[in-house]
């Protein structure tokens, strides 16, 4: 028998779901070890905003250590450039872990990509950016064989990405993709026109979301549509259309024309409350119809159209009928004609999302 | 760059699922070749009932063979013995594609696996046998490196067997398994007991089934949960649960106790009428309620108890809501506690069961 494998892995971000991911990796590597034809797990490198820890001859750093040790660390900074270079240069095959949102450690995945060393991710920056980052990630990949995974730049870690995937690898023909990208877009309409009772004012259910830790810390960048026009750009990029940019098609914003030069988060929250009527309106005309209004992302795929924003349902729809914060993302296909395949659930927070990269960076190593 | 590698694949089973197997993996194979990086598949062996043709120096037969040129076919007939030894010798990783539902197949597998065999499958008989046989199953992978995928075996395509291993791989605990795994059973009782309006008699809808094709051939086949009894008991071995048979736990049957002894599935139809009442009855206590009967499985995780049977649901339950002949499972897990991880769709169909067989071929061949 071969001696064991070892990978080696880089994590960018140790923090928030960084800290959930190295606490699962601790389990998961500990379960790995029980059978020696598994590869042995080396994480090798860790970083914080402006602070890492590596180890110089790649032997492995503890999982116990925290994002603390690590923002305290007065070792060397290494430069994006140089830690590529680090990992490249390992006694085996690398992965880097980013688990930033930042737009700057996306923009090099090809370089990582081309020196051989896969990426996993949750970050949708990369994904989602200008048409050219994506061709030159999946471009490098292709060359290198190197592996890209991201299943939680979707849906946290709901099986989306890896669905899609399948259906299309598999020959399916995907026409249509629809559903409710956002945790926080769920819990506002759920609560603000709920299929059963009166919902609350708008401008107080986003408070509410907000105090609930539902909303990023100004909701703006939640409101702003997007975060889900990013998630609709990963999609539909997916099954095969060549989507130049998440601003690309039309996406509906809910910050009010005259708030759009409100200069900060409680500036906007304060004022809020005069748009209420105009979300009020949106609700009846709805109710007259029988229905509950709902923000969404949809792909046709034949019209190579996305479009974001507010539409209508039928109450006994499974959008309307979404509960809490959950996501619902529909498939419609050639195989899937009759009804949609349908994947619904929590689409956000630490543990789910640190999941869906967990999850990813077992299906790379298994391939390395 | 290193040569390209070729996995070698032997094919029990062309016609039904296999014929739409074949079709799909024909248009997988022409993208792969796209790419010198990826591997080449080459399909080495088909089988049929009492036929098979084989390549006996493993060059690839064309993926264009009929299951009438397989039937039709003067080769002699490789014993499972045989094709486990010649799929062991060939030049490189075999693969060995199970599109069968049979036992004997089934209870090979660990040969197979021992042999570095892997084995791709949608048929449920091997994982839902004896506990012995699952262990001696993944045993044998353990040990010998070879894989075992089986998403097609619940819920065909739908991602619902690779959903519950990275929920489990990564450390997740899954409390509870519940959902309506049957499509017969998903339309038989959508129809019966309908959230709006009255729904026809059940004699009347399982005729109706029969004749749109829903049903197995014998509709006894459906009626006596074992089907369902199979998907749970895999489900539940996944989650950890020593499951010893799909008769080792509480298993409702649809069969009258009096049309048990029935020599046919026709005398079966013919007085089933007779019966009509029973299951009124149970329409009407629900009806009662404001709820609907629907035939579902559930897994307790924690009680180790796994039932199959009649339950009531509020009308606005996702199981309730269910349409046509949808499967719909809900995952509830430490993870997703506020609300589970749920998946639904078509749960039956050649092209849909085809699709989970080549997607965890791919899958298997990325790892070898």
């Amino acid at each position: 028998m071969a001696a064991q494998k070892t990978v080696f892995i880089g994590i960018i971000g140790v923090g928030g779901v960084g800290k959930c991911f190295l606490s699962q990796l601790k389990g998961v590597t500990e379960r790995l070890a029980k059978n020696p034809r598994n590869p042995a797990l080396a994480v090798v490198f860790m970083s914080r905003s402006t602070t890492n820890i590596y180890s110089a001859d790649y032997s492995p750093l503890s999982l116990d250590t925290s994002a603390e040790t690590v923002a305290a660390s007065k070792q060397d900074v290494l430069s994006t450039a140089k830690l590529i270079e680090y990992l490249a240069a390992a006694p085996g095959k690398a992965v880097v872990v980013d688990n930033t949102s930042a737009q700057d450690v996306a923009e090099q995945y090809p370089e990582f990509l081309a020196k051989g060393v896969s990426v996993v991710t949750p970050n949708k920056k990369a994904f989602s950016g200008s048409y050219a980052l994506w061709e030159a990630i999946f471009g490098a990949a292709a060359k290198s064989g190197a592996k890209v995974y991201h299943e939680s730049s979707v849906g946290a870690g709901l099986p989306v990405i890896s669905t899609v995937k399948d259906l299309v690898e598999t020959g399916d023909e995907v026409t249509k993709i629809e559903g409710v990208f956002s945790g926080t877009m769920s819990f506002l309409f759920n609560s603000f026109a709920p299929t059963e009772g009166e919902g609350g004012k708008w401008a107080a259910e986003v408070k509410k979301a907000k105090e609930l830790g539902y909303t990023e810390p100004d909701p703006r960048d939640d409101l702003n549509g997007l975060d889900v026009a990013r998630k609709l750009t990963i999609l539909a990029r997916l099954v095969g259309l060549k989507i130049e940019s998440p601003t690309s098609f039309p996406v509906q914003s809910l910050i009010p024309k005259e708030l759009e030069s409100c200069s900060s988060g409680d500036e906007f929250m304060q004022r809020l409350p005069e748009f209420d009527s105009q979300m009020e309106e949106v609700k009846l005309a709805a109710q007259a119809q029988g229905k509950v209004v709902r923000f969404v992302g949809s792909i046709d795929v034949a019209k190579g159209e996305v479009k974001v924003g507010l539409e209508m349902f039928d109450k006994s729809h499974p959008i309307a009928a979404l509960k809490g914060s959950d996501n619902i993302i529909s498939f419609y296909t050639k195989r899937y004609s009759a009804s949609p395949l349908i994947i619904q659930g929590s689409g956000a927070g630490g543990e789910v999302t640190a999941m869906g990269v967990v999850g990813d960076l077992l299906k790379v190593v298994a391939q390395l």
